[in-house]
């Protein structure tokens, strides 16, 4: 694809690129398979501090929570802000585990920065170009979704504005695009984990939670993205999924992430014999 | 989903209907996993009994081949009409191969059912309802692709159509479907294949070489679509895809689809493991 | 576009084509503004005399009524078929105006085509090939609905399958396309309509009945419709909306159609002063 | 539609609200017509200044033009940024005309409204609900694009972001959606005009620029959408297209602006006459 200078697979020589990997604490995206898990919001500290624990038991690898909710109406609960921050950081520290959330004001990314490991950037603010250029300045990891009406190119392109500030640590996540098809919350887009593969070095993560809405569906749709060949997963789990602030209907409980959890390692291994 | 008699996964009794069987050659679809291949149009004799020869080999159970083609322009090749389903015909005798190929016209079902073993009703078609009802009274197995702006509730109200006249031997297809994404011929909807697994005991099979239209995608989707639940693929072979008067980006050489199978066959006993 | 011999604008010598010019009853489609209307389905004997007076009365030039009704789901009223062409077309000689139908089936194409003045093909036949061609060889004026999925490209290769069979009577009709929008039933795309009017000679009339779904909003789009050049309008127009077996939200009251029909022919009349 | 404490067109007590009116210049936006015109980016200070005097001699009433433009590739121009405001504000004061541009950043916000008449939010940053909140918060008009996958209901939602903050001066603009349609850049949604005067009190604006893509387009989609019940048009004029630095395909000449202005008077002199 044109006028990609960083995220294309080979470089201005034609030369191929490495394949990009990031030290996020104990593993290396891109090359460890890992896997994010957490409440879609950070909504109180004895709440996060539980499905810390419970997805780090599992064997999650990072921590993630909302303290800026994006929300279709302003009012609906909009996170709670930087205590949320904070609180999402205790429990990240207290169960070991690096902590992903989202920014979604350029004012913000400092401030976020200091407490995550990881920034992320939600599908609605995709092509927020003030703020992916200011995540790319920030220098740390950054989760970049795609957006809900993003083709491919545009999304890599989205990342190249990430990468032309310096920083190379970008992590690309499919979370469903916007079809006319309304059974599931939105169409969970496989062949373009296969296609950002082809095309790019940086590693490519699947949401199914957003992508499919329902709960049943994200065993399913997680061990396929894992055949497609992601290099993780992003999955909502809450300590009680009924009282959920907010994606109520597609948080799975603890249990259900730790039956997964085998399933996930399982097809990892398979994974690998397949390569072979 | 309302006004599901037949395709729902329970009876009106809510009383769990069994998973539907459908006897073709060896297998018993549903519950054997089944490989339809060949190429997307029959060209000529020799070049639809060496590609029945080789996916044979390989290990496919049912020999596609198109006669009747519904192609965008008026233009481009329509098909060998008769002639072509008698080649598909001599060419699977002579593999050992049930065959299938699409009908196009109400007043060609009878005609080719009398040839084919499996009735194939193509994207364009999905809501013929004229022709589904036809194909419902000849009483053939049917494969009912997904209409390319079918919802989910829409493609199950189609397969209703068949069964309804008393042919409960439907298996649906998933093929793709019509997004703002243009890198991909369609969008592959691996979460319609766990929708529909969920909600009608019909069998659901995968068509990748369709929806991704690219050669290098079928692998990766082919292998998610068995994790998603599939129960049968539908793909592309063609013994010199260059050649080919149709889809000649998106079919595979016979050895590409060779090692296709071993994957498959491999993806297969994992998922029997994956379920206990 | 490439590979329209006969409905593009220019022929393959590049001279441009003479509007095409269809007489159906008293007018000439491509040159008199025309105005189908009527209710979705036939129903009875005396619904559909009413409608037909009705219309009549208000100014419309031809007659529709579904006897034959391609429905998502099996048990939708399907139509009174044979009867109700004869209803339809004995309505239309007692009040004077040619009728058009929808004809589904290549085995009904003669059928209707004994009875009706146009043959409608719907939006879920637009790529019924098999269909396209047999209206072609019918040789009656046709009216090709745009497909729910169909790029203009596509809905102008399926003109071509009618015209190439020596039919040139093909009016095009856009009635909406899908997208992820639910409030309308679908997307009105007026933009069609003007680049068709550019890249063909064909005429093109729009119906605003089905695109929107919503009985208050075909009034504003019939009159943005003719200002974005349209050639004519198919409306839905039903004695008792409320008792309709068949788009009840959508079929405008006969007094709601007169109103109409003035702000139509005051409409017309701008457009006329506009061009000039 | 739930949720919708201010935008609705009845407040909660179920009370009709006013219609919003909006001084901008010369002319009360919601009650006068307002044609805001301009290129898509300021490029130079003489560009701008002569685009200004061209499009205030045609007749419009607000000069528009991108200082911070959101581009798809970071390659791209990216705006001229604080001294394309100053040009901006320059050419709008010499020609006599309020001015409009597009605000990307929560940072920016104060800095643009000194310059600017009305802030621009456009289809990129439509759910970026930081910068709706801020816009709300500074008070000055704000002109909001309709996201390019919105649905008319989170659209609303969008512009409820802003009333809520205290902020009554909110227009919408429809702009074109994504849909699956190649042959113009967006697919141009009408009956959305239509249905949001059904719906909202606020008023709402077309572009037929960006919805196109086409130059030819801009004159049949500014009228049909007049007609549609729009209370304004954004349309792109340069002094020299082929020059431009953004959207050379679809700026307008001044003389084509000319043209189309007398075009638009006619249209809205006939719309009067309609509605009595």
């Amino acid at each position: 694809m044109k006028d990609l200078k960083y995220t294309s697979i080979t470089d201005e020589m034609d030369c191929k690129r490495d394949k990009t990997e990031i030290k996020i604490g104990d593993i290396i995206v891109g090359k460890d398979f890992c896997v994010i898990a957490g409440p879609c919001s950070v909504e109180a500290q004895e709440q996060i501090l539980k499905a810390a624990l419970a997805v780090k038991k599992a064997g999650a690898n990072i921590l993630r929570g909302g303290a800026y909710k994006p929300r279709t109406s302003p009012y609906s609960f909009q996170g709670l802000g930087k205590v949320g921050l904070k609180y999402l950081y205790d429990a990240g520290k207290q169960a070991g585990l690096p902590i992903i959330t989202e920014v979604v004001d350029t004012r913000d990314v400092y401030l976020v920065a200091e407490y995550a490991d990881v920034l992320q950037i939600g599908a609605r603010n995709a092509q927020n170009f003030s703020l992916l250029t200011e995540v790319g300045r920030a220098g740390k990891p950054v989760l970049l979704k795609r957006g809900m009406n993003s083709t491919i190119e545009e999304w890599l392109n989205c990342a190249e504005y990430i990468l032309e500030q310096g920083n190379p640590k970008v992590i690309l996540c499919e979370r469903g695009i916007r079809t006319y098809e309304t059974y599931t919350r939105n169409t969970l887009d496989l062949s373009a984990v296969a296609a950002v593969k082809n095309l790019s070095h940086l590693p490519v993560f699947v949401d199914p939670s957003h992508a499919t809405g329902r709960r049943e569906m994200i065993r399913p749709m997680s061990l396929s993205a894992i055949i497609a060949g992601c290099d993780g997963l992003e999955i909502e789990v809450h300590p009680d999924p009924k009282t959920a602030l907010s994606d109520a209907e597609q948080q799975l409980l603890p249990g259900q992430f730790e039956a997964l959890m085998e399933d996930v390692r399982m097809t990892l291994e398979f994974r690998d014999r397949l390569k072979k």
